[in-house]
């Protein structure tokens, strides 16, 4: 019998993978990772060869005994995985510049995770993951599925609908960022803050801060209204809060909740980035360019610090610290995407949620959340509706279910716009949307 | 000990009197009406006078044994009530105007119901609902109050919140405008048509439609995506629907849904006729002009058939129609605000819903609607967000609350563009807002 | 085109058969039925024949068009049905003698609806009618399901989760005695009592009690706290209540809560009646050979007075009212078994209730009767809990279910007696448990 | 300003102080106790010193700076307090006696925690809590009250609905001694063990079992049918489960479940010992007698061995566990009695529930549990509607409602038995039931 564990990571030719790999050596001398499998599919043949022969020149650096495979064939990295970690995009980039800037032309914002351009991302990953864990589910049975594909949350509500599979958590770097950010705010080291998250997938809350196990909410809700302050990420615009709308609302917000609270504003700018200087896309793809262009010097056996400016900032270490700290039943506290199971009252039972969970072997064990306050509820449970029709129409291929997505959308003025917008995503994405071929005729 | 109910109108200077009035005489000969006593507040006073003597010609002229009373002294009218109805208005007409014009000023539709527009009616209305309420538990304690003032659902909810009076209806001529509508759509008699309706005032959806028992919603969802079958109220401008959405959606959406599932489009019409011709409540406050030159008519003594263009109609025929049920205990079933008791699963135990009742002498009993669908369990739910901010902001008379409100609600953009649209408001309705002096120092 | 409804009434051969038949006699002006197919099985035969042919005397007597038709042949029967009734008794009364006798034996309370010997008929009975329910599907889709096989609590909700009939009604006597002994009680017409029923099948209870829509709980408490006014059935002894116990409770019980709130006393009643007479079933034995013989009677065209003794009461008469009011979209309130969607709060969802609901013609619709009162909610969602497990006993066949069932009755005084009681009964009633067969070798 | 925490122990002169004390030494170096003091009634002043004294040596003879005072007046006890904890018995072992033996007379089984004798012991125990509650209000608003008075889940309902302190938890030895069973039947240290617990104080379940994070739940389920390897504890008589019963239930129960799921076992083994040789009291009476004789040697100055006889092994253990994590935000799991909020769903949001939480410096967090197994549902719910109608019996000293606590009791077998109890029980007790003085006329 071998000893030590198979990670398997779909989309491995990404970027991201270095971190990733870091993680793994970092590590290693409780998290015993015997090999590690990078799958890509044909198109990012080339990008995976690369991030693959630096992963590879990582590990020999170090010394640690972690086999690195690069392969194009799933079902071959899949059989007998102890995890699987799904970072794929499909589409690639390209697909993301569309996302975005099709409803910008429309006048609407695309917001690629949970407005239209999140609703098409749904609809060409959906399917993929599912036929990953049918593949799975025959060679990898025992495996957990980890996910950072976004859109993270919908990713993780279809497979726990849709799929056999119910070992999966989705994972976002965005509550990392979010005690992080608190940290550094409050000079404090990042171990000593604890936040209870309560939300979904890029629409979570903090719904208290601590630190040492001490209530601060009220004090970084009053430093986060200074824009100078907020707590953001790269690619979202810091434009601060009303004050007195900050302290009624008295839980602390996540990046993007701008395009909730703000979407005038943030139109507003988007409008003008994109008639400046294109999409966010456009410049992940050229941060991206000079990212493989470091990968490919043969004299580079570590992650390069550029990686950092990518946008992703914490994801490869949050997904390496939760599987650290599943195989070692470690018990402590992270913020993943999971079934609800009454976690966050007054959400579907059977929805993924994000929440601070408890990690342990057998898997992430919500915190109970109670109520979210009355405040945030409708906008909560507005997002979480789209959300599901959004996977039911990934799932069925079915035209009006998309449309009525798109049209639910807090971001989308009326059903008529929503169709001249949908209207042309799915002919742009025509490639990647099968199960759409025939309303697309 | 004296037989006959009494009945008192709060507001009973309204131009909707007479229909009131013509209802309790076409119910006469089994709710035996003794006595209705139309209040109003002194700068009502003509009105009062005006509305009041025609339905004393009213009544005379058919002969039936109902005293009406006109009074100032509303605690004077309230004493041993049986039924007390409510139709006023804080501010009349003149504050509609403000509650229409200041958000379109910023570009904003106002929806004086349950958009930025209702949050202040709702801030007028609220505290005097509560005095109301004060004066009732005292005066006449196993009084029901059938509240009509809008907005109907807060108006309902601040009641069953905040005052001891629980036996309370709101009602609203929406659902009875739907009906109607149908029975026209497909030329049958209104008795033919059930609706199950189901969500909140103003935001009621049929979640399935009968004529005789047997389902038509098919047919009546395929039918109202024509803008010219689209049914609708005199104050909405039909648009129709995109025919997939509202398959989709698979539901019967009530007028007002126009200003969130097409709110850009309803935005540019609106602001279109405010550049125009002014506001919706410029229109009524014309025609209530009129309406008022024909009332003082002495020769008048029925109800003019000029009122139907009013915007209200059926408004009083509901309320006589459903006093006359619980009078009678008849069983039937109408559509009004009651507390929700978990009919409509997914929405608060304790608030206020619209839905389908059986009408006993023990007060509406909500028919089980089970859950929403998923597709507008979103919507609905923020909108019952945004009105409990909203009664809570009314009670307490705190202006971050009041901000919070205006920033949930799905028609407002930004929670910058929020406090101006809140600032003008509160400064505009000053006289009618005294909890929140302390605020506007 | 055939007009007229085609009503099938499985277990036609029943002594209740005439009463019936008396119905839709008595509701043929507006519920126009065209042929009533009794059907039976091969054991049932001769009963079938005796009593089909006084249903035949019956309609010619009086001259309706109603034919009706004797088969074994259900099949042929269920063909395009409009109305199918279940009135069946696998193992007939002696099955039901032993579902009796044999934990009295034991020292234990048969109790045959939802007590140790509930339990046994239940697992005799699901497996038909899911037979049934997949005839159905084939040969009268679009027919409801009237049952009122015992336990119909248990059966109806193994047809909402087991079958793909969704359009199923249960039905029993006890709510319809409830109101009839109230209105006898008070010396009022069964018309002017409404009770707010809620529960489930044999363990509900009025939640208030009106006449003319007015309280009267707390006189109807009052009074039946006295043995000689107890409304009771035909087989359960009256023994009054606990006055300070029943005004606590402040609910209406209804007969077989003396099996749990006095199942002391009614165990020591039982064990009397035993060891002097027998059971409850050899009383209906004779009764029913006795009224066998009448009905042979070529002379008797009407149904026999004497039936009424038989403990049935109104069994037949609420389902001919209940499919009158079905079929002509009546909008009437009767109690009946469905699907709960959040009638009674804190029962499942997808259970099968008992509880006071507006029959229209798309089926019945529940009240909502929100949260039973605290004092309720354990016994009830016990006894919930207990048909849950014994319907999955019923379908899966499971042993280690069955014993988990009947362990956890509250009836049952261990789980080592249980285990007693179940092996002599799965024993004795073999013949008909086809699918316990395995376990039992 | 003092550094140091105030502990307050009510009910200090318990027998199993020196345990507690004994945990307090042990954690000082991270949990800086600076004072203990040790509360009582006049009645147990002579325990409180004798027990107090030895308390005193103990922390002379290890040297650590705590110090012990010794007091009658409660008020000046609790100024300042950082933790209260509550391990008062109102009427002393001599009450507890009556607990069980009144009921057995009656051939009902005494169960003193959630039976007829919790009954009683829940209406002399609540008020005095209520009165502390009232009196740390005032005195010491920040601090927690851990609560291990019995019943415990009610006492902490009763805080948690009935007084302004939220700061509460409920601890009982009961989950921790099945983690120790566990440990011992597997032969595995107790911290590799971890339970999920769900269910209420005394009818708590495993709902699973791990070790080092992998479940062992149906090794364990199978070895505990065997009544030798069943997990008790010192005052239940272990009997083994029915194989098939315990695999298809699927869940760890705990020993008090043979009061329910044994009832008529444990009856009949409790009624021999009764007339053999007198109830669990009086045993417990002996041992106590005998522990405060070894207490007075002023040569002790650790705790005895002895103590561990008592019945009550880990209690003080897991109070200062909890304590110690509390202060020092350890985020570990531990099994406390607090609010639900929606963590094991199905259960009243507001009600206190015995659940495993991760334990803050902010209180104890649930680890959502999700819905109970169907087949213990029914059962909780009893109990939780018994204890809910109990502690409203206990707080309003009515009669009706302690007969309709007593009534729906499982254990009880009907109203008539339950007044004949409940009379001869609120007589025996008088002296300690003030709030029932008037019904007791």
């Amino acid at each position: 019998m071998t000893t030590g564990l198979k990670i398997v990571t779909i989309g491995g030719g990404s970027s991201y993978t270095p971190e990733l790999i870091e993680g793994f050596i970092k590590y290693h001398s409780d998290l015993p990772v015997r090999e590690i499998w990078l799958v890509d599919v044909e198109a990012g043949k080339e990008k995976l060869e690369i991030v693959g022969n630096l992963a590879k020149r990582m590990v020999k650096e170090v010394g640690v005994p972690i086999e690195i495979h690069l392969t194009l064939d799933r079902k071959e990295a899949l059989k007998n995985a102890d995890f699987v970690t799904t970072q794929f995009r499909v589409g690639m980039l390209a697909a993301r510049g569309k996302d975005e800037s099709i409803p910008l032309k429309h006048g609407v914002l695309g917001q690629e995770t949970n407005g239209p351009g999140g609703l098409l991302k749904a609809l060409r990953t959906i399917p993929v993951i599912l036929d990953i864990c049918r593949e799975m589910e025959e060679l990898c049975p025992n495996a957990w599925l980890i996910n950072f594909t976004n859109p993270a949350g919908m990713v993780t509500e279809a497979v726990l609908r849709y799929s056999n599979i119910k070992k999966v958590v989705g994972l976002c770097n965005v509550p990392i960022g979010m005690e992080m950010g608190v940290a550094k705010l409050l000079n404090v080291d990042h171990s000593r803050v604890r936040i209870d998250f309560a939300g979904l997938n890029h629409m979570v809350y903090g719904l208290d801060v601590y630190v040492d196990g001490v209530s601060v909410k009220d004090e970084v809700i009053s430093l986060i209204t200074d824009p100078e302050k907020s707590i953001t990420m790269q690619n979202i615009h810091a434009m601060g809060w009303e004050p007195e709308f900050l302290q009624a609302l008295n839980v602390f917000p996540c990046p993007y909740h701008n395009y909730y609270y703000k979407s005038g504003d943030m139109l507003e700018k988007e409008l003008k980035n994109f008639k400046e200087g294109g999409t966010r896309a456009e410049v992940v793809k050229k941060l991206e360019d000079e990212l493989f262009e470091l990968y490919k010097d043969p004299t580079l056996a570590i992650k390069p610090p550029q990686l950092e400016k990518r946008g992703g900032a914490y994801y490869s270490d949050a997904a390496v610290r939760l599987i650290h700290s599943m195989y070692t039943d470690k018990r402590d506290i992270q913020p993943v995407n999971t079934i609800n199971r009454g976690a966050i009252a007054g959400l579907p039972y059977e929805s993924a949620v994000e929440v601070s969970c408890v990690i342990t072997k057998d898997g992430p064990k919500p915190i109970t959340m109670g109520e979210l306050p009355v405040a945030i509820r409708g906008l909560v449970q507005s997002i979480k509706s789209f959300e599901q029709v959004a996977i039911e129409a990934a799932v069925t291929g079915d035209y009006g279910t998309a449309l009525l997505a798109m049209t639910i959308n807090p971001l989308v003025p009326s059903d008529r716009v929503a169709k001249v917008i949908l209207d042309e995503m799915l002919e742009a994405h025509q490639a990647y949307l099968p199960q759409f071929s025939y309303s697309m005729v």
